[in-house]
């Protein structure tokens, strides 16, 4: 088959399921919504070995097309769906990890759903299976554990329909879960996204075939109306970008194949394709359950909501989300970690900047980065949790900062506006700050920041600091960004709002040497003393002197508590006349 | 009904056709793809009068699902479809143009479409009705206009599909448009705005009541299928926005309607309703048919293929994209614009900033601005086309200004990038320029540029210039504006690509009062002296002198013809060094 056909389509390798094992639940379950079921069967797939601590073990959550088949187990063995993401030497490292992955209940490839035979009729299930929620998936996985004899696990990871469950597993588990890693997923979905899983399940419900689910019964399945759920299910999993790159350049150009929907176009062939292979491998009703649970699914929509539901939650934080995700749109992910921020959780977000839309997770594009993200923290979520420490060993390397260290005592909670690849921030944890975290806007250095264990979210700090609440930390600290803010007046209100202090450093252009240049050599002055960046190429945006900054601060009300000026050439600090004598000045300001 | 239902839905106030006019081809109509009709009727409503001249003629083109009753003609009838924006004292104007909008070939409103009788069968048509192109419909449309003793119209407008069609009008018959006014259109759709067509094919096609389009011999019609590709078009009319704001709220409170889909979510029983109410009113195979028509329709997607067929147009352009429009997103309506501009038509283009999607060009909310924009546009067309000249006298009133003017010659080529309210531009074409264009990016700017007559395309100058060719202008003019830029080396790259000369003119960092206040009082220079701007909330954020600036030349081997250098407070021209004594320069420069 044609390159033109492959999707991140789950089952394209599937395992013909010899290494999944199978947990038997033979009590009566109980569901959130009042059903119940008279027995549960969970296939499940294992990689690596369980330590003896059984303290490594990482829950793999699958999205909703996927299964218990996550990685190859051997060279023999078929891909699995993530096979980028789990094995030897991959992020979730099965030489350290024991990773475990099943197939969700109410799915269709081995776990009990509505194709399995009801005991109570000896029939299947069809559409007598009860509705299910994403807690009942989470309690029956937790079953599972419990029978493998882990008592926390390491991480829960996945996307997408993954994600969520992940995120279920962090609230009604706190104390089971060290570290949660939800990607392209969401606290509730938009009504967008509900709308298209309405539409599915409206085609599925309307094709004649269906019989109210009951379609076994009558040797048929709702074939078309399956299908064209998928078609829709495939236009929202690719980004516009993606699909444009894929079938733009042969549009008039359908491929044959054997179907009974239209071939017009390319990605009509397709579409058509993706509709009818997925007819033979997945369950309409299974379709039908799934969606229902995760479209029912919801933390809140406002920060409170969010904050109430999260606020059980434990472990510490890798959310993820990609650029292009239309489904699962980065400013949902951005809402769980504001409310996880405001709590004072632990969390490091990324909005991996992708083409690929809420497929991003899946597929290698981006791996460099999320895989690196994602390997890097469970390795230091890892350590931590033997070692009872922060990974590495900082050495001073700013002058800059030294002195913003000697500002902030012991214990203090501190904030990085613009924290870059995190120097100050492992500083501060290596001297004592009780907790710190990082605002950064660069994907490098967020991975950075991750690498050496701390916790970082990327943004933009022009866009305010809204996640935060009034005076959450002792010092918020904005260190050589002031002069590339745009919006100077706004940035430094939010920092003294969630700061009980704030501590500013910029460089000073009232220096001597700048003005010499100005008024002897008719230049304008270059403030990056350590570049060679110029006035057409330079990030700073914001030229001022001490004076400026001071009278910035009278006009608004702002306490000036200290002033630390500095020559960094010289390495010395300044205590005559410092808007003369200092290229670089720090303030410790409140309001 | 409760506000919840209320949507762009044109019928919702459909007239009963009492002002509906009709018109009647009795001779063969070949069809583009080979078939034939052996005759046409037409239906259609007129507002206004035609003028003696009969050159006031406006034709209005529908969207899919919208009809000829695009207005009320009196305070009795019902209200159109585009009731905002056609009528007395309305941007399309009724007490200035004769409007005239028809319901389309292959519609079901009133025009030969599948569900008219075939002559040839005395049966409708249903599916032996042949393939129809955007192309077919125009001539249609043009028949009609013929039957009305025009010949040229003022202006071609229409949103969606009616956008489409005044694309094909432009180009298929260059000489009989005046003006062109496309909204929220595309000269191709993208393969996701493809793919949700095909969808909705594919589940009105695999309906058991389609029949192959026979459903009406039958007495049956496809109802599921045609809902449910309703409810995907509704989903795509909308911004994720838009449904936020409409279902968020209410996201769990299902309104009760009779209908046989899921009414879980508001979202759910809003689309319920949508899909039930158009089968009611729009015929299947119309849908069909017309969906057909436009996701065929393809000026080209590369550069070279768009000119090519935008290149036989002769008319003024005026497009408008809506920024949150994802069926058919701004960037496609650039890539008209840029086509044009590449082969210098005249052409405005605004992105009307918008949180409605795609149905913007419908709705209120962005009215003021959109609304005003085809008022201005069509005011200044007819005033041109009467009076052969440009619509206003505009007096000196910038020294900068004059002394460019100076500097270009009668009958040059000028673009202005960053053009604002188009001072220079409306002085230019006064003073005998032979083609000016602006590039701005604010749109109130841009709206005020229309309203002067002046050709302005909205854009980002740090994007580039890409749609223009080597040289196409004589002069390109950075008035002010190089000081703001972000990207200095680019922007001056594009601009002495695209000019035989460039005319750049900044602030002087240089001048005497700024060197003074940062030496003597150790305070940054204020450069906007007119202004009260401080350096934390100027739009300033590149600082620069006139030797700096001679410097940069030097290096990337630019050429300096020329340089006024000024002292805008004494309003007077500089010999004496100027990197000290003015306080603006001006020069001329090439590569």
């Amino acid at each position: 088959m044609d390159d033109f056909f492959e999707s991140t389509d789950a089952v394209r390798n599937a395992n013909p399921l010899s290494y999944a094992r199978e947990f038997f639940y033979s009590s009566p379950f109980k569901l959130e919504r009042g059903g119940n079921l008279s027995e549960i069967r969970v296939v499940y797939e294992t990689y690596g070995e369980l330590n003896e601590r059984r303290d490594n073990a990482v829950l793999v959550c699958h999205a909703i097309s996927g299964d218990s088949h996550v990685a190859s187990h051997d060279d023999a063995d078929n891909a699995g769906w993530w096979e980028i993401m789990v094995g030897s030497g991959k992020p979730i490292d099965t030489d350290k990890y024991f990773v475990i992955c099943p197939n969700f209940l109410g799915g269709c490839r081995g776990t009990t759903g509505p194709d399995s035979i009801n005991p109570a009729t000896d029939r299947r299930y069809g559409l007598d299976f009860p509705e299910i929620t994403i807690g009942d998936i989470v309690e029956v996985d937790c079953l599972l554990i419990d029978s493998l004899g882990i008592k926390r696990l390491l991480a829960v990871i996945g996307g997408s329909l993954g994600g969520v469950v992940t995120l279920e597993w962090a609230t009604r588990f706190p104390d089971r879960v060290i570290s949660a890693i939800p990607l392209a997923t969401a606290a509730h979905m938009t009504s967008q996204a509900l709308a298209f899983d309405i539409v599915a399940r409206n085609a599925i419900q309307s094709d004649p075939n269906y019989f109210c689910g009951r379609y076994f019964e009558r040797g048929v399945v709702p074939a078309s109306g399956l299908a064209i759920a998928r078609m829709l299910g495939h236009i929202t999993y690719l980004s516009r970008e993606a699909m444009m790159k894929k079938f733009d350049p042969t549009r008039n150009q359908a491929r044959k194949i054997d179907t009974s929907f239209e071939t017009k176009f390319s990605v009509g062939s397709y579409l058509a394709y993706q509709g009818g292979k997925f007819v033979e491998r997945f369950d309409a009703n299974s379709y039908v359950v799934l969606t229902t649970a995760i479209d029912n699914f919801d933390l809140g929509s406002t920060a409170p909501e969010l904050r109430k539901s999260l606020k059980p939650s434990m472990c510490r934080w890798l959310i993820l989300s990609f650029t292009t995700d239309w489904l699962f749109p980065s400013f949902l992910s951005r809402e769980i970690v504001d409310a996880l921020l405001a709590m004072d959780k632990r969390v490091s977000y990324c909005d991996i900047p992708s083409e690929c839309g809420h497929d991003g997770f899946l597929l290698p594009d981006e791996f460099e980065i999320y895989g690196e993200m994602i390997r890097s923290f469970l390795a230091n979520v890892s350590f931590e949790l033997s070692s009872g420490s922060a990974p590495q060993v900082e050495r001073p390397d700013r002058i800059d900062h030294e002195q913003i260290l000697d500002l902030i005592p012991r214990g203090a909670k501190v904030l990085d506006l613009g924290c870059g690849k995190g120097g100050l921030l492992a500083r501060l944890r290596q001297c004592g700050a009780c907790r710190v975290q990082g605002i950064e806007i660069k994907e490098k250095y967020v991975l950075r920041c991750i690498e050496r264990g701390l916790d970082v979210v990327q943004a933009d700090l022009n866009a305010g600091l809204s996640a935060f609440s009034d005076h959450q930390f002792d010092f918020v600290v904005l260190s050589k960004t002031l002069q590339t803010v745009s919006d100077v007046e706004f940035v430094l209100d939010e920092m003294l709002r969630v700061g009980v202090r704030g501590i500013v450093s910029f460089p000073n252009l009232g220096f001597l040497e700048h003005r010499r240049r100005l008024m002897e050599e008719g230049r304008a002055p270059k403030l990056e003393l350590e570049t060679s960046r110029e006035w057409y190429n330079t990030s700073d945006v914001r030229f001022l002197t001490l004076a400026d900054f001071e009278d910035f601060c009278n006009k608004k009300g702002i306490n000036v508590h200290h002033c630390i000026a500095i020559d960094t050439k010289q390495k010395k600090q300044i205590d005559q006349n410092p808007n003369e004598n200092a290229d670089l000045v720090i303030l410790v300001i409140s309001k």
